[in-house]
């Protein structure tokens, strides 16, 4: 009946914003087709944030909330903090021994990070840092995950995992690791309030836990059309950052809306208060079920301590058939 | 009474031969004066021989039993297998997130290790050789080892121990780990029968477990003086390895032995014979008792099962003060 395995994961940086919803809309869906192991990886976080660990716990936590508020099911999936399965950190310490150095200088998004990181003043010149994609491969062939949802920019990624299996294979004579093939889901690139790309570090985003009146604030606060001064000037819907959220959530207004917009017919302020009230309803529901997990840290412990012992009852058991063809 | 904590460890990639023994001979010493923790290096072990492991789990019993038969005792010190242990794994992992790749770069064996083992045909341009100094900092501080017997040539690697251990407790403003100080023993440096250093792959070496007639033969093949071809022409002490080891293992005889030899009064074969016999007396004990050893595997097997057992417990402590001051 199953399709076979999943690994997924997401860093444990702080609480998700709805750029992150479509992501999570896909997992849940996976959780009906696929054998699911959900992954907060704190140890990925580290390779960021390892200057700052202060927050560390609270953001484990919150995103573990944000997940089953949005859907993740841990009767269906098994959920689990990285850290929390130490056979990942014997499995990457094996690889190490077989992996080219080369191929980890010339993963594509390597240098990239690097730079666009050491601007935001974090130094990621780690061996850590280097070796995260090797990481990224422990993690998921410690579970001989066959799949793995991903977007387009981490096809890469799911490349050198694919290659590292395929070494260990071939050098230890042993079909131990599944090559996993990318599951590539549909994701709406939202941006930020202010057009950009949705970010952090520029504050435009909008949290999927976000009250009633803290979102219709930051919808208020979006970047329409400056041309734009007066309600009956006609409007470009195409550079109006909430006529690209309206694509996504108001897809039976949308021709209205345009229409209306180009023709001058309807004013931002009322066309903000129609995508409020609609991100509202999108949100409501995750910020009750928040809410109720909130007040429930015993049962958010539980279902970690549970993932943690599924995980790591199917991750030995690999790490076993691992040593055995390595005689270790 | 004790002065402190010891970590030491040799990788298990075969039957020790008699250049190994003053440093054994150290070892054994330094197990009345600190809590010794003597490790199994398997992981170590695959840095340079991860293509070929057929033989990993016989080179681990080897180097335990040659250990015991020189002396090391486990009703004194913790022998145990590195790889049995995977705190070892998780806290080089967490060390590689704050390790700045320069510092394993500069390491100054790096480059040179990789020529020279390329030369035998061993490509050790892996991101698991890149880290393994990083590894021994973690092997060396999972234990909040104070010291460490090394030779000359190791200093580096301590140094570079201690400045990761410098560099965490600043970065998590914490005083785990202490900065390991070098316990430097007298090393006789043996050459090999050829003169040249003494090396597996020169298959010029006597394994400390030698059998009489094949330690016989060892030392019947040992180069001499080239010049010398009668027993009556003067002989030329300085350039004769037999004499080499004459000057370690006959200490008393010495002088006689160099008088004769100058003057022409004593053979080579006379010379060798007399080394023989001293060798085969300091062997001959060890033999044997590595013939008991082998003899008695469940024993070797509990030695290694209580081994790890006792450096779990230290390591685990250990890393529960390292994840709470990292918040992990």
């Amino acid at each position: 009946m199953s399709k076979g395995r999943i690994l997924s994961g997401m860093r444990s940086t702080g609480r998700l914003h709805i750029g992150h919803l479509s992501v999570l809309e896909n997992w849940v869906k996976l959780q009906d087709e696929y054998e699911c192991f959900f992954m907060v990886a704190d140890w990925h976080a580290l390779t960021s944030n390892y200057a700052d660990t202060h927050d560390m716990q609270q953001n484990i936590r919150d995103l573990v909330i944000d997940w089953m508020a949005a859907g993740l099911d841990p009767s269906k999936s098994t959920i689990f903090v990285q850290s929390h399965v130490k056979e990942h950190a014997e499995l990457h310490l094996l690889f190490s021994m077989i992996t080219p150095l080369s191929w980890l200088e010339r993963v594509p998004t390597y240098k990239d990070q690097i730079a666009q990181l050491g601007k935001q003043g974090k130094d990621l010149n780690t061996y850590g840092f280097l070796g995260y994609p090797l990481l990224q491969a422990a993690d998921i062939l410690v579970y001989k995950a066959n799949a793995v949802p991903v977007g387009e920019d981490q096809l890469p990624h799911l490349e050198f995992t694919r290659e590292v299996a395929r070494r260990f294979n071939f050098m230890y004579k042993a079909e131990i690791f599944p090559e996993p093939q990318p599951i590539i889901g549909q994701v709406a690139l939202l941006p930020g309030i202010d057009g950009r790309k949705m970010s952090k570090s520029y504050n435009n985003f909008i949290n999927i836990s976000s009250e009633s009146k803290d979102l219709a604030a930051k919808v208020n606060a979006m970047i329409t059309d400056p041309a734009r001064i007066k309600k009956t000037d006609p409007g470009h819907p195409e550079i109006c950052t909430v006529h690209t959220y309206h694509t996504i959530y108001s897809a039976a207004e949308l021709e209205d809306i345009r229409t209306k917009c180009r023709a001058g017919e309807i004013g931002c302020v009322a066309c903000k208060k129609m995508l409020g009230a609609k991100l509202d309803e999108l949100l409501n529901p995750i910020r009750e079920k928040r809410a109720a997990l909130e007040k429930n840290p015993d049962y958010v412990n539980k279902v970690l301590a549970e993932g943690a012992e599924k995980a790591r009852s199917v991750a030995s058991e690999v790490l076993k058939e691992v040593r055995k063809v390595m005689n270790m």
